[in-house]
């Protein structure tokens, strides 16, 4: 197939008619398809309803420290699910908090914390105009909570080993840029994992913000598709050597390992931002759900049983990883309209279609039956500067299903690019 | 006996020096007793066990909608737990909003976002001072939220049917009077239901603030002891009266019916701060955990299954409480030193020692190996003006501890009595 680009414009015109009656055959079918959001699909939860079996009513209801689970008390977690998410996260237990059923929420909590009460100067909330650097194309929620509190967004580009640190070693010069929102591992929707290079410039930051932070989201930690997985330098490892393990919290739960907000989550950070974490918790609550950290304990074991247990999640998500990838390869071989990146975990497949046609071809999906993500949600405000971006979800569809939707989307990418060439 | 104030100097020091003995009996057995925290016990707990068996590894994990509870979303909660919520705190299910396991977090995340984004006027970090009332003797978790936030805290007395009302509808004339924490039903610590006509005056509060909220902390709303259990009316049927629905937000939650840190905790409110707080949650987290919801719902089914439940938590609190109230009234039956009331539900007994007295009982009682609710915890700020107010919490302890620890508690309110009247 000739590269668009190069086409005339009656190549262009025929090819517009026989995608358009290709779109109409799809539109006559009546689907009804999603792609929009990262759930896993029912075969990913059943492998995990032995969990449901860890603890019943004969289960001895004792964590090993002697807890009574069943009780209050103990609020940052029982002793083994910390040194659980420590083992996950390559950190000693004492600088791992387990909080409730969302890493989102101990996200949305820490920023709030930043802002009523500060972290290290004066609240966030009595500093003015504050920014937060956001690589580009993002996760939508960690936007949303920076839309929330009224914090301005900058974008910063993301390159093939991570955000541009060039730009962000810049941008931290303005003391009034608090922070950066970053998913390190299977980058959300790119599927990057950032170089031991960018993991290390991250770590010698020196923003001129001394209450500067590093949001550190390592939601698909363990989350591989592949057996040749990405490997994502630890960052608290990192920052030791210079000194700035103060600037990073790194959150992750089990949404994606146990069940999708029934799971466990955990915040790993310094001493002295555990201390100040803790510290607001003993005002916010008792103690998280300990019976659920047990029956994860219990039925997980050790990193060993999470990794096994992860390697099965795999094998149901590669091929429907694959459908998307291997269809849009078919699809747009040759075409110069659409690139992507093939990733080795996470959740997403980031499609960059022509730029200033992503809009469009959200509409034609709808039209046809196919939700996708929100198109401009992978931006700050909702806005892709190119219309281009599109994140694909293919955990929740079925194989087939999800085979039918690419090759739906894949016609409206075309047609998209092709009314484009001919100034429509 | 005779009263205590009516003693001649030689009887005080006869009795003083019989008490002193008791009291170094008590010190040389080497106790150690704890009565300081509203923590269900063993059999308590075990009464919810089967709980765990309510859903399994073979369970239909579908909600009565058809949403699998082991997936993202429904971010309000699972209509059957909405309703279960509701009828509990006799409210339609549209009002109600299920949270994760505790009502402390859903009250404190209210505050926040009263401080943040406000509830109908300015943020109220942004309106100078703000101050909230606060019932007294109260929960000093409620406290801590307030001087958390930097509000500003103002006494009013808790009378026999409830908070000094007089004293609220003149505080309430004050515009930066933002708010006032109540336990409605069995209050902490002094076990007192409102009466009608308190609850009354709170629907027909009209408050020179239009943020002015009403936490009605609905902590014990089934937590009966007896078969004669106080009656509490309905706020928002109350309230309905006056169109004051808007004032405000009720919680509560299964802490205490089913396991302590582990239940469901619920919100009820109106139409337009169910809506705010939706608003806010959509950006804070993705749903809620819907697993343990179900659990609870097929195992408590509704409100009766709720009822029959509690009725077995009273066979082993009551004797519990019993054993409190008749220590007291066999250890100060004509001593004029102290005065309580037997509650008929709730978590507590409240003791008010002579005044002056409560911060050498509580040493007392700490030199000879029993541990208090921190002496003063029950007032803001740590401070009780009258020095005289104990908070014991019957609950945990097993009976004859309990007998032993109300024994030795008896003794020392005697002798830090005693101590007083001679100048000591």
């Amino acid at each position: 197939m000739s590269q668009y680009k190069d086409m005339t414009k009656e190549e262009l015109q025929e090819l517009k008619a026989e995608l358009s009656k290709q779109y109409a055959d799809f539109k006559s079918k009546g689907l009804k398809l999603d792609m929009s959001r990262g759930k896993p699909n029912r075969a990913q939860l059943d492998l995990s309803n032995p969990l449901l079996d860890a603890l019943n009513s004969e289960s001895d209801m004792k964590a090993e420290d002697g807890t009574d689970v069943r009780n209050y008390g103990i609020l940052t977690g029982l002793p083994e699910c910390r040194k659980l998410f420590g083992d996950i996260m390559g950190v000693d237990s004492k600088n791992v908090i387990i909080f409730g059923t969302a890493s989102l929420t101990i996200m949305y909590d820490y920023i709030a914390q930043c802002m009523i009460f500060g972290c290290g100067d004066e609240p966030w909330s009595k500093q003015g105009k504050i920014k937060f650097l956001c690589p580009v194309p993002g996760y939508d929620r960690h936007f949303g909570i920076l839309q929330h509190f009224g914090i301005e967004m900058i974008n910063v580009e993301m390159k093939e080993d991570g955000p541009d640190m060039d730009k962000i070693e810049e941008a931290v010069k303005d003391s009034s840029v608090k922070g950066i929102f970053c998913v390190p591992k299977y980058s959300n929707p790119d599927g990057i994992t950032f170089s031991d290079e960018v993991v290390r410039r991250f770590a010698a930051l020196k923003p001129a913000a001394k209450d500067f932070r590093v949001i550190w989201d390592n939601a698909y930690i363990v989350h591989d598709l592949t057996d040749t997985p990405d490997e994502l330098l630890n960052i608290f490892d990192a920052a030791k050597e210079y000194g700035s393990e103060d600037m990073f919290i790194e959150v992750c739960s089990t949404s994606k390992i146990s069940f999708a907000g029934a799971g466990v989550s955990a915040l790993a950070a310094s001493d002295a931002n555990i201390e100040a974490v803790k510290k607001r918790m003993t005002i916010q609550t008792i103690s998280h759900d300990k019976i659920n950290q047990l029956r994860h304990v219990r039925y997980f074991k050790d990193l060993d049983g999470i990794k096994a247990h992860m390697k099965k999640h795999a094998a149901i998500l590669k091929p429907k990883f694959d459908a998307v990838t291997d269809g849009f390869e078919k699809a747009f071989e040759g075409t110069g309209i659409a690139h992507w990146k093939k990733p080795n975990g996470g959740y997403f497949v980031s499609l960059f279609v022509m730029k200033g046609c992503a809009k469009r071809v959200g509409q034609l999906c709808k039209e046809a039956g196919l939700t996708l993500t929100s198109v401009g949600a992978t931006y700050p405000y909702g806005i892709d500067p190119d219309d281009s971006n599109i994140r694909i979800a293919p955990s929740f569809p079925d194989v087939d299903e999800l085979k039918l939707a690419v090759e739906l989307l894949c016609v409206c990418v075309k047609l998209a690019a092709v009314e484009k060439l001919l100034g429509e």
